[in-house]
């Protein structure tokens, strides 16, 4: 059978890019190849660009409230849809059926948020700046909007941004993974069925050149992009000289802090689910656990290394484990696969102590899947590779602190700071953890300290690269242009 | 006499920075040499940065409350020396006393919004994120800001930012002008007076080497500049790649459009104190006229002229002109001056008509003195260098359009974005400008659109690059990172 | 055939209420009884209040985000039956068939905006209130709340409040207009569809008795009403004294200036149908039209008298004028009529010039219909009784001042101010008017200022009894109580 | 000597009140008669009224940030005369120095928070309400605010309100407290020193007849109050049926919940100052302590007794206790001092045990003043009066409750819902607490939860007649109309 062959969708219609050269998408639990991905060129990415700017010079001028009417009708195809779109996403990327749909709740979320644009978009007015001047503050929308998409939340990280350049007046140009292309694929087709005008939305899939047109393109306003910290610094670098807008969100080495007065049942399940639940491959995974004090490091030690082995790892869509709720898949690629491993070897090197080894695990049924099992390692100290790099695989490291303060100063010193959470029942830890910890999101016994969609979402340190986070209120800033308006009519009178 | 050497205050201290070499700071009006600045090298400026982070490290934990009460002192301060500050401020920039008693009601007003900062500081706070977990967002101070200051408002654009960077929490390095630094002096002075902890406020003399630091130093948080667009791109780009938050305010050429309906008694004057106060040397002085329809252009021609001859050009300290309304000073340096009269020069080939000419301007005892007097071309076109170049100077061009929408596109096709002006009485007008013009500052019937400072600062396209404005609200997202709390307590019960 | 007998809606179940007696609901542009309601007692409306009361103790506990999944259900349902609702609010209430749509159209609005509650109802978080102690302010629902609704806006009026009750997590009981209680209880039967809990809403049918259980039973923590303004004092009063919120929607007489710049070809169409649609019977509705100057009178006066006679009286519902622009239906009742026929003689006998006299319109097929034909009195002065009184039908005043200044101290020396509207293009004279008018919403170029569900509803003097507006952000208020918290944690350190 | 006769301020005067008969003010801790107080009667409280009208009609167009300039100036006035003020308000009223200082810090407070009125009182706008309609949300003044001020706070309650009345353009009228008229009469005087505009404050002596005014005289927008609940509920009685906004602070019993692993040196301490502070003559004073659990009741019990004991009870400018921190006066009258001894009895009769007896005390060359010693009853339950009642003195009551939500449905049983605070390090418990209690302010081991007046003030239940809070961003909803407005121009295009 012939393997499909994606297409763009451009201007309200879906388009084979011209002179594109194609890759193959792999399920990564089976190593099969599910669809073809065009690599477009940058001619076609400009065409596109373009034909969304047009679209914007009608669309901007469209009142919110009708804006925002295209997106309540999305919100429910989304929902009808949700249980094929978790299929699609699990059968490309791997994660569990579970973390789909848990993924697709926080996509309708952001959408719902972006409804209330009508009310998020009101910008400010005052009477009497000076006699008989008045003062506004007015927001308006800016033009093209491009977003540069990773692998791990084929449908999510899209909607960050999405519904909320849409719904202020902007067209929005996404570049799928091509590592997971299907997702957006067909939410696209959702998009298109809502009837929004041509060229509002449009879908670009490809590498690095398409990224390249967003940020040198004068008709692109501003960029998105969910990546590795290097490419987030790169494209800071080329949309800030080209006086663009940036949000660029990067690495992460998120750290669990338990603190002895932790309430262990509860800890232990929750830091296994943030562990290892889509193969480590979230930006808000936990993969540094902090024990505080020896007796603390012995507990959880013990009890999350018995716990982590009972992780069941396989493909996530083997009718076997449909409803187990602890499923692990594999990672994306053997490219990944292979880094892990690498990691993990280093980490052995290093002296770390491996108390659970993923490195040999047989999945039967699917050999040609790239899977790792659960991976601890214990004994870690600060300076080893494995504690300073992303791994972005199911390896958990555990590190022992003598106190809050050493366990703060070993999160402070680590060059990421996207989240952090301390397990404690004591309201003075809790608060001097959500202060000193530099982290932009911190939990207090949240394993994944993901804000909702009603609040921003975003690091710090080598984590982000941007001023204005995502999500909720703050992303309207992102999105449009404060004018500030000083008004005086000369009176008639006399 | 000798000349006094100025000093650097660092650490709450006034110091000779080691190993600097000294600069001649001249009265313009006069060529007179008023002082000596430092220009301070890498080595000190870096100390200078890292007790300033010293400084914040304890400066974050004082109440808001507390950190405004300083400022409640400085203004009272600023007040009672207005006069004073006033007189430093035209004996080195050359601008008139009214001019620069203006300049201090903005330095007052941004005093007085940063004492809101108890209110502005506020985050979120969700009860009921999930079930029994709650959401916060916190907004916290980041470290050490830094801020490098052009020379055409000594006092003004240091506090769009001074106050809200101390007031949030932060520590504040100011770069002044090397050719007007006496103003900043004397200013710090009177911060010295206030209290403030030792190193929160640091002010460093010098040159692009200390710009450099701020870019460069780990420690340094963001960087705000207003200055020349290039200047812009590269702290812009060097800024974001080092994952420092930036504010860069570049080139302006600021467009006044009249329409046939405008009340001209009243717009020819609003108009002349535009584009000749501070000798145009002013990011928000108006420098394009735009007049729609013939008969408006041949009316404002005519009386902008006329007025434009009553204009007073001579030393604004001079005491004869105390109580003049519109005297015109020098411009900043020779170089300055050299650059405008090449610029009309330019003008002159460019085949524009030349309807004033302050090129020979002879100012009767102050020979020595930067002269140019008031400058006004009509019959320009938009493709002429002279409406291109930001001149900053007292020179105007007077351009012609058939119609509200060629006016606009006149200036959306400009590099700059920064302010512009209509004037009507016709609200239809009116909203139609203020939506479509792209510059950052609409006035209506207002020459010199500047917000005040409870409302935001900024502009478009070549003018700014920059994510957040300055001034009122916009500036708090700038001094302040967002942190988003995910909190939850394990029940206590059963 | 047997005339349906309407039920209350309590506790999640359609109920016949125990020992009601019952009234006909008529047809106004028929005659005919169409169905009937109960009248319920105290008791059973006790009972109800009752069971919201128990809702709302699980209600308030879940996540706002949650809460408004429902009203993102209840829009579709709604949408999907907009003109099933639109052709049972004609049939009872008589407006024209596009005035019912958009009357839906608002509904919708509401419930959009209300469905942002997750971010609007974000209280405060400040860290640093004083020395290691925070301050907070949650927004909390406070229990069960009540709305008494008004026979002109079956659908609407309910709805602006309705939604935003539930989304912050209260309960929400309320009395239909016994008039037309078909439209709620038809829209109940779809919120019934979204399976909302039980007893977070409920319909009670009935009389004064109701509306004397809202303001007094001790588990109601509000009330809202649209009504009579004696109606509104006696409920805030009962409100105040019994330590509950109120908001008290009451009469009104809505005014348009026209200045002689006013583009008169727009404004009389606009005119017509702020005043004749919903045949006057709208809160909103202008009903008295002052021209600035004599020239002004004169055209204003011919070209809409002329314009009101081709405004088409009938049955909105008869298949002949199913796509006429401007059909005007009846009155809702006989008793209405009788009242606006004695106002009409009224004005007679006062001396007004009565331009056009609907009084004897005769409507083929329907002479058992409340039709009263537009009525335009000319010459009209302010101490004139058909001017100071709301006459709630299809009688326009005219009234004559010489400048801007007079007719502005005619509308605030009006009882009401609810509306009030400005006809020109200048600048000037639309924001004296926006300042100075006594009126709770102001248009500019608009007949009915009515805001948008996104921005607050509400009026002044006798229009209102409110210190916090409907609609939009403001509301969130009304249904929340601000709990201020100030936090501190002793420190666990040492 | 003749005792000073106090006078009104009125239209920027100070005035002797036509008719008016005086009283005498006492110092309390001495008996001695200090000064004579006008009670003002209803003809010349009009006329100020209407003075104050007359002001506001200029006032309210003064730019914002020139109302607020004055409240700048009034600010460093009242820091200068912080000590002098202090030491008036300790000799009329009886609290201690340092509580009279902590109140002047109140008042700054709330200047400082009005000062930031430029950024609170701007309005919305919104670009885009429909097609080429735009909507706007303008926060005007309303006219002339009354003020009745109560006799425990004499400086900072009429700040609560007096800061933010004037900073929105209103004016404001304040009744001073008859028994402590002195420290407004002289902070009056400071304010007529920064040259606010006559008639934008006015002073007015009196009893009910001034309170009577307000409530009634048209020219009055709303009424704020701080007293009984009885005047609370006449007060919003009336001022609810003539259309007035009401503000209306009662009665408490403030509770503090002690939980077992509360840290009991800090809290013992902490609950002292909360309960003797101002003889517990304060709305936020604890004057009901709950203990949860046997051993925290028996510890609490002895130790708080213990420090009881501890406190200085004497006149509080007596020069030997000038250095004491917990110095505790009189309370305010003979009659207020017969009512506590009364309770007491009350309490005795109940069969509550009294642990620490007041009543005898004996003040060394004080006698005639009105002291009370500490008092402290254990073993009292929900029932009893002395829990039930607002006893508004130096009397304590302690109850037992065996758990946590025991100790909750005693504070929501209560009549009282004004503060509560719970001592506890465990987060769980606080959360709980914060959000079940049913108290406007919430402390979280902090013993007076009054917030900071950047934060709003008020309560719940039979402590606060009011849907919009004290202090803060919440007050400006109180000073001002929104006025919503739908603005179009026609197209003057083609």
């Amino acid at each position: 059978m012939a393997v499909r062959k994606l297409k763009n969708y451009v201007n309200g219609a879906w388009v084979d890019p011209a002179g594109a050269s194609y890759l193959d998408v792999e399920n990564p639990s089976t190593g099969e190849v599910i669809s073809q991905v065009p690599l477009t060129p940058r001619q076609e990415t400009d065409r596109a660009i373009e034909a969304a700017y047009e679209a914007y010079l009608s669309w901007k001028d469209v009142p919110v409230s009708r804006r925002v009417s295209y997106l309540f009708k999305l919100r429910d195809l989304l929902e009808e849809n949700e249980e094929k779109i978790s299929r699609i996403l699990v059968e490309e990327m791997g994660k569990s059926l579970p973390d789909a749909r848990a993924e697709m709740k926080r996509v309708f979320e952001n959408v719902e948020v972006a409804c209330g644009m009508p009310v998020m978009q009101q910008g400010d007015k005052l009477i009497g700046a000076s006699f008989e001047i008045d003062g506004e503050v007015i927001r308006l929308p800016m033009g093209v909007f491009g977003m540069i998409a990773p692998f791990n939340f084929p449908a999510m990280v899209p909607f960050w941004f999405l519904p909320y350049a849409i719904a202020t007046g902007n067209s929005f140009v996404v570049k799928a993974s091509k590592q997971v292309p299907n997702t957006m694929n067909f939410i696209t087709e959702l998009i298109h069925q809502t009837g929004l005008p041509a060229g509002v939305y449009t879908l670009i899939n490809g590498d690095r050149t398409v990224a390249d047109a967003f940020m040198e393109h004068p008709l692109v306003q501003g960029v998105s992009l969910v990546g590795s910290t290097p490419t987030c610094r790169l494209m800071a670098r080329k949309c800030a000289e080209n006086g663009k807008r940036f949000q660029a969100m990067g690495g992460a080495k998120n750290h669990l802090v338990v603190m002895p007065d932790a309430r262990l049942n509860e800890v232990i399940r929750n830091m296994i689910t943030s562990c290892f639940g889509c193969a480590g491959q979230r930006c808000m995974a936990a993969s540094a656990i902090v024990c505080v004090g020896d007796d603390t490091y012995a507990r959880v030690t013990e009890e999350f290394v018995r716990a982590a082995r009972d992780v069941i790892t396989t493909n996530p869509l083997d009718p076997a484990v449909a409803d187990e709720s602890m499923v692990m898949g594999p990672v994306i690629s053997a490219k990944a696969k292979e880094f892990i491993l690498g990691m993990i070897d280093t980490g052995v090197k290093e002296g770390a102590e491996l108390l659970l080894d993923g490195r040999d695990i047989k999945v039967a049924g699917y050999e040609k899947g790239y899977y790792i099992g659960p991976t601890v390692f214990g004994g870690v100290k600060p300076g080893m590779q494995i504690h300073q790099t992303e791994i972005f695989g199911p390896v958990v490291v555990i590190l022992k602190a003598d106190s809050l303060d050493e366990a703060i100063g070993i999160i402070n010193d680590h060059q990421y700071g996207n989240g952090a959470s301390i397990y404690t029942q004591n309201g003075w830890f809790a608060r001097k953890f959500k202060i000193e910890v530099k982290a932009g999101m911190i939990g207090v016994n949240v394993g994944i300290p993901a804000p909702v969609a009603y609040l921003p979402f975003g690091g710090m340190k080598n984590s982000q690269f941007a001023d204005i986070k995502a999500q909720g209120k703050a992303i309207v800033n992102f999105y449009t242009e404060d004018k500030i308006i000083t008004e005086r009519f000369w009176s008639e009178e006399g």
